[in-house]
């Protein structure tokens, strides 16, 4: 047996997430079903960094599985790209040492979120990006991104069902960067809850819009009530950026 | 009754084409049926300045249609947006001289074709780009365009099933621009045969790639023999820019 370790890059438009769905088509359940198809209908089953939800792209994703077959990783990337359907990408191929594990041994994930400001929308964008054609205060918002930067109960930035009993994060580092059209929001940690990110770009658009003033924001963790802090963000202006692994 | 223009943007992916066919999703049968709906039942035809064929984009396509209501442009604008799909849009409403024809009256139109030449392909341009990842030769396909620059019989470059005689076009411009995973096409006149952009790239990546020497375009050209030119590069690249009309 090897275990082999796949970053792989997906279009969330037309998956209902990452986990198997009965009668949906998730990413997973493709993947899945690929390999089944090249193990000769043996069950091949996958572990991912974390889920995704319905809408929600992935560039780095990473994932692994064990596999009775001995290939190089440049032969399993061309199988596996193959096999996969259009909207789902292998970017790399590695054979992992036997003890690696896609989801216990990230260290870090990076999430970045696409806002298109322009006062139109835009067609080809709809479904990479969270239309808001308001006025934001930048200044604000970044004043309100250093308070979430750290070590804190995320509770209040958490979607309510959820199994996960300890909310302690830490976030290592929000950007917000400006770009012609477009407002990129980066985050940097150790781990996400259940629509955190969501719910923490949700939260800066009311503080930049002027309804949360930004020293609220730390008010609003302390509170570790979900309906002080601002709506989810659409999903299709999320994606899975990167995932570390080691130090 | 007054004659509405609207210029419209739509993501070609999800249509079967512009053209109104049973059975399937198209830009035309969309369109008419927002406006059946927003007529109470009374049916609108439009016309537009061109069929765009299936997976094939628009940014600046433009129709017009009689309407009974007397609505100022923005507010056209508005309802319209509410009523199309997600996948139309209209940038802008005129009401136009009861004279104007969006396919008569037209009096150039640009066309864009884009490639994605990285190695590895992108899940997020797969609707909206032409993989392509081999080597080119600018400075060949840049001197075998200026050969289709011109007024000339483009039986060459014309899909067979057509039922359009006189095949003689003027291209008033072809532009061929490098960035750095992409190469985009521009092709500007005053007007084009079916498939005859998808013809002409198909052809320059021909000799892009040393298939055929750029000065063989002009025996293409005047053989008027569909057979000899390149194979019709495929519709998700190619976007239908802008319509002119008037000098």
């Amino acid at each position: 047996m090897e275990r082999v370790k796949c970053i792989i890059a997906y279009d969330g438009t037309n998956f209902s997430g990452y986990q198997v769905q009965p009668n949906k088509r998730t990413v997973q359940s493709e993947i899945e079903g690929a390999l089944k198809k090249m193990h000769k209908g043996y069950e091949v089953k996958i572990v991912a960094s974390g889920r995704t939800d319905a809408k929600v792209h992935a560039l780095g994703q990473v994932i692994h599985f064990d596999s009775t077959f001995t290939i190089s990783p440049d032969r399993w990337k061309q199988a596996l790209n193959a096999l996969f359907p259009d909207d789902i990408q292998v970017k790399s191929v590695e054979i992992a040492d036997s003890g690696f594990h896609a989801r216990y041994d990230v260290s870090a994930k990076e999430y970045r979120y696409k806002l298109l400001t322009s006062h139109e929308g835009n067609v080809f964008e709809r479904n990479y990006s969270y239309h808001y054609p308001y006025p934001l205060d930048l200044d604000a918002m970044r004043k309100a991104a250093d308070y979430l930067v750290g070590t804190h109960d995320f509770s209040s930035f958490c979607a309510s069902r959820t199994g996960v009993k300890d909310k302690v994060r830490t976030i290592t580092h929000i950007q917000i960067e400006k770009q012609t059209d477009e407002l990129i929001f980066s985050f940097l940690g150790n781990g996400f809850l259940y629509n955190m990110v969501r719910i923490l770009v949700g939260t800066l658009l009311d503080v930049g819009r002027g309804a949360i003033p930004p020293f609220e924001v730390k008010n609003i963790l302390a509170s570790r009530d979900r309906t002080l802090a601002g709506k989810t963000a659409p999903g299709q202006g999320l994606y899975l950026w990167k995932v570390f692994y080691g130090d």
